[in-house]
């Protein structure tokens, strides 16, 4: 189920399959630097549109040319699979 | 000029022409909630809107239905007329 906990090792064997995703307790996270704020917004906007088609939403910071996401599955209390198929498909973007 | 430091004085005066503004030391933040996150993207798109067209970019934190903004003027190491211009036309949103 998407919504069940991960093991520690399931954890570890998805954070590697990743691009950029660093592990902060029950979050991951990734920063990502564009050209400008244009295309940074570009790239939320895609985030914003797969989230939601997904629904489950990473929390967005955007600081100018960098965004930074986060993601974790607040219901389950920590990582489940929703966090690491919504972090794919957003490695895919 | 847009890009001088305001005096405490014209800081406290602008703020009161503000909706919903906090000052915090050399920011301005406001912290909004919307019905899901379809609405609060809606939002930050047309912030982002009128941050690229006034060359003014604020940071903007999105949390599922809630964006938080803060707005200050790197450049200047403050608060500047541009922040308040930018909040004021955000305000009117």
């Amino acid at each position: 189920m998407a919504s069940m906990l991960l093991s520690e090792d399931q954890i570890q064997v998805k954070l590697r399959e990743l691009h950029g995703w660093l592990r902060s307790g029950n979050e991951i996270t990734k920063e990502i630097e564009f050209r400008d704020f244009v295309h940074a917004m570009g790239f939320v906007t895609s985030v914003a549109l797969l989230a939601e088609r997904s629904n489950h939403h990473p929390d967005i910071d955007i600081r100018w040319n960098r965004v930074t996401l986060t993601l974790s599955t607040h219901s389950a209390g920590g990582l489940t699979e929703s966090d690491f198929n919504l972090a794919r498909a957003i490695d895919e973007l």
